[in-house]
């Protein structure tokens, strides 16, 4: 593993500052995490103005809330919004009343078979309210009582907010990074995602020279990302070479790599030898449309080589979506473990260059050029590297990359690298 | 299994009918043989005169015969043609004469090692006659005796019948069905083939909407397929995408299908598809030259994508041209479900479309569209149809068929049909 | 296996005159060599001066030796060159001089796990002396002793010597066959590959017919290799569609055959077809630039189509490089079967020819062209061939080689040469 500019604890730090901030797909909750986040990372903030068209979706109202409870018929507070977020189905309208148990019901939402968890609900597009509660809970509530019903929310013309961020590198060819922020307080399946990519930022700003532009995209799931693709969508479909959405990446269990459309792509070759040759367990699965914002990116119109390498991964935990994804799901050495796997699957797309040989015609004599030790024992360590030295040369055709190089020899595009340099310092090979 | 719009018994009494009838390469029971089969089918006939060049091929003579028989020394009748046409080598000059055991012998044909059957054998362009015989029944005969032969047959200048149809669809690509008309009484390797392609075209004219236009021929096998594609070769190598040689179909053994040349092509992937998802037990084999007159559709000129889906085929069972292969080797249910498999295969060729969305830039909102219910529970039936709706729009890019896209789930073609129409219906696919 | 023009014997009395020759990459003991054997292959000599540039390279001085040993300080007369030529370093410049032992051993070479091998080393590029001792010998010198070393070498402007026959077929398009000459007495890692270079001559001038020209080049090992192809090589680059480097092929051990870096090319199809239908034990190598002069033909400038096959493989038997690769070490009758071998393999490339069918349209009609029997039973041995000829005539369609065509029965290409010669005579057949 790669040195970080960074720790384990002051990713956690991080993640105890945003964690309590009730966010959703547009408010005040959302832009005080993207504050927070910008410490780490200069994201640029746009607002897209509720009722604005965007392709085939309209910027919903924008949604704030402030307090939610209910009083039960002994006058106890439960549901309590300043307990736990998620007790107030996101995007509830304001409402105060009293209702009978008959009443409430349909507003209560449980999860039967794990009767400890609060649900994680939202009704984004249809107005109404609601609260989750646990099962256990809910057996407690008096079936035949009133209840007093407190929602301080507002839905309001507004805006969504969506943060981005282009790193310049040597071409305007890009990969993209993208995770969403709109989930109230939820781990695995939220915070990991911004809190990694924060973090990836700073390992990417240490890489000296990158060939590859950098993209970022941080924003509400599904319409934060319309949102942006229809304003920078031509461009990015132009540029794109890889990319990932970064999501469910923050607990321990082994990797995944979620494949773009096209699974034989540059981004899978450079992903999977990567993952490959870093010896740690992983599995490959093919693009599916359930998922996060892969299906906007892989969406026919735009069809960008976007994939995703998760841990736990969206509906395969039963902690998804509840309360139960919380801080002690995840880990905050695992987080570092997956920022390195994502570094080192953009290093591997950096590295991956087509090289050609100068010398073509038989091979270069190379004691001339003092690239070879006067003498040398069979069990000499160089003895690799000489190998790999003539074997790079032969092999640069043009017709092969780096990767596909490295592994005729079942080895690392990176055990290539000060060769490589070396071989391109006494102008034996060229990059393509 | 489709409700088909006949019974086993219909087919049954048919083959009843066409089964004592003495067919051949020409002739007035092959004439015969196709009134019948006009009742089902309406066939247009035409007569290809004797003489006549037909590429590498000449039009024979046309043979017909009314009796045949041998009188034994002590004056039984044996080989009589009345009995089972099988005892006439087809295509027999006439004749009548008296011979000694070791003259007639050259003339006589038996299996050895299936004592009880009479081969069935012909002599189309060799002039000469023969009679076919059990080898039981020639160890009873008096290998000192002189027998009396009697042919009474005509072999004249006339004419060869092939009977074809062109049923129109709503685009001028063809779907070629091709049996073939001219054995004598034999049950799996004759009358199976045109017994169900007379039943499925019933069953294809009950289907609603056809984009294919299709092309049914049934003919004197090469020699009237070669005299049909002198006539119609050039349009079928324009138009076909696909059929199939229906043959051997008669029996209960699981099926065969035989690929055409083009082991890839889109035959191949509708035919596969349709049977994996049908769940039958089937095998698939590479084209092979022995076979039936796939040999002259995929001859090099033509190459035409045409397969065969069999049950007992050709030289792999030990009744096959034999008078063993009669009414008992065959079963009218396994008919029925031969012309089902024929009909699925054509309507996942039918089914097998390219649809584009026409809403490609991220997903399309279904909410607003009363695409979605309002609300469905996890294990709701209906789930399945609403990924499978994500799952078609995200991946009709112009560049996946539906058999392709229905794979990435492993399922069926079929499944995807309503969904399609009402996406269709709603301006969100197109088909290219 | 195919009877060769020549024995067992008639290659061992040839090695026996070969063997005691001190050859290196230049000078007489490589003149006489060559002499020898033009023999048998009247190669062309050319001689590459002195400072000649070729490519990135340059002739190095030419290197003479009549006389080197040392005498101990007894007396005894120790590494003698006219004993083993192996003994010199070859190249080694000349001296004379008395040393203490200490100043003798960093010029003394040996290998303590092989103690009974004397290692063959070389010093073509810096200009030094040494000598070579097993390891045994080594431990019976006097540490505190002073020895006399004598070495009667020329090194000096003079020439490097390469052969070369070009042996023209019926098209242009060549066959490359390549072996190195240039190694003192070693048995299979070099006597092996010009000797069987130089028979397999003599087999290919006893074929009738050749399509192919075949390129012979025998030649000092890598310099020798360049120089030629700084000739040669922009025209063997045009013509060239197969070949072999022949090295390392005269044990029995199981055959190798290392693909050229086209490991899909018509070189791998034709070799690999071969082998398989010889039933010989063989494996199948990728291209690997360790090896012998395939790292000329096959770097990136000509990226010729050369593979090898082999025996005991360089670097893979541990007598390689030393006293024990000696004759010993070698079959005659093995090498008799390495040459019918490549014979072979070099007939399958001569035979996968494109056939194309010139009757194309439905089958032929066979039977007016006397190709077939008047009657066959079915278990004539005739079947397979009447089964082969429709076989062949159906996939004659220009799109397949012979190759290919018979692999779809899993049958050698050998089995059709009677049958397509009969279908050209009958003008059935045409070759693309």
């Amino acid at each position: 593993m790669t040195s970080l500019p960074f720790s384990a604890l002051e990713i956690e730090q991080y993640f105890d500052r945003l964690w309590p901030i009730c966010r959703s797909i547009s408010g005040d909750g959302l832009r005080t995490s993207f504050q927070i986040l910008q410490e780490l990372i200069p994201l640029e903030l746009k607002e897209y103005a509720t009722g604005q068209k965007v392709f085939d979706w309209e910027i919903p109202k924008e949604w704030n809330i402030t307090d939610a409870y209910i009083i039960t018929p002994s006058g106890q507070k439960i549901c309590d919004f300043n307990v736990n977020n998620l007790h107030i189905v996101n995007y509830s309208i304001p409402f105060e009343g009293e209702l009978h148990y008959n009443d409430l019901f349909p507003h209560l939402f449980t999860i039967e078979n794990q009767p400890d968890a609060i649900p994680y609900i939202t009704s984004y597009y249809k107005e109404t309210w609601g609260f989750c509660i646990s099962w256990n809970e809910l057996q407690t509530l008096d079936k035949n009582g009133v209840f007093k019903v407190v929602i301080k929310s507002k839905l309001e013309p507004g805006a969504i907010t969506v943060g981005s961020l282009v790193l310049e590198g040597e071409t305007k060819s890009e990969i993209l990074l993208s995770t969403y922020l709109c989930h109230p307080s939820m781990a695995n399946n939220e915070l990991s995602g911004p809190l990694c990519m924060a973090f990836l930022y700073k390992a990417l700003l240490a890489i000296p020279k990158r060939k590859y532009t950098y993209r970022f995209v941080m924003a509400p799931e599904t319409i934060g990302v319309i949102a942006y693709l229809s304003d920078y969508g031509a461009e990015m479909k132009k540029n794109t070479v890889g990319g990932y959405v970064m999501t469910c990446c923050g607990d321990d269990a082994p990797l995944v790599f979620k494949q773009s459309k096209n699974k034989n792509g540059f981004l899978e070759k450079c992903t999977e030898h990567a993952l490959k040759h870093l010896q740690l367990p992983f599995s490959v699965i093919p693009f599916a449309v359930g998922g996060s914002d892969e299906r906007q990116y892989c969406s026919p119109g735009f069809n960008l080589p976007i994939g995703s390498i998760t841990r736990s991964m969206y509906h395969r935990y039963k902690e998804y979506h509840t309360s139960l994804d919380n801080k002690s799901f995840v880990s905050f050495e695992a987080m570092i473990q997956t920022i390195d796997v994502y570094l080192q699957c953009i290093i591997a797309m950096e590295q991956n260059i087509i090289p050609i040989c100068l010398v073509p015609y038989g091979e270069p004599r190379m004691g001339k050029r003092n690239l070879l030790p006067s003498s040398i024992e069979p069990n000499d360590k160089r003895r690799k590297d000489i190998d790999r030295m003539f074997h790079l040369i032969s092999w640069a055709d043009g017709e092969h990359d780096m990767i596909e190089i490295a592994e005729k020899r079942d080895e690392s595009v990176s055990e290539y690298q000060d060769i490589l340099a070396k071989l391109i310092d006494e102008k034996l090979i060229a990059i393509k």
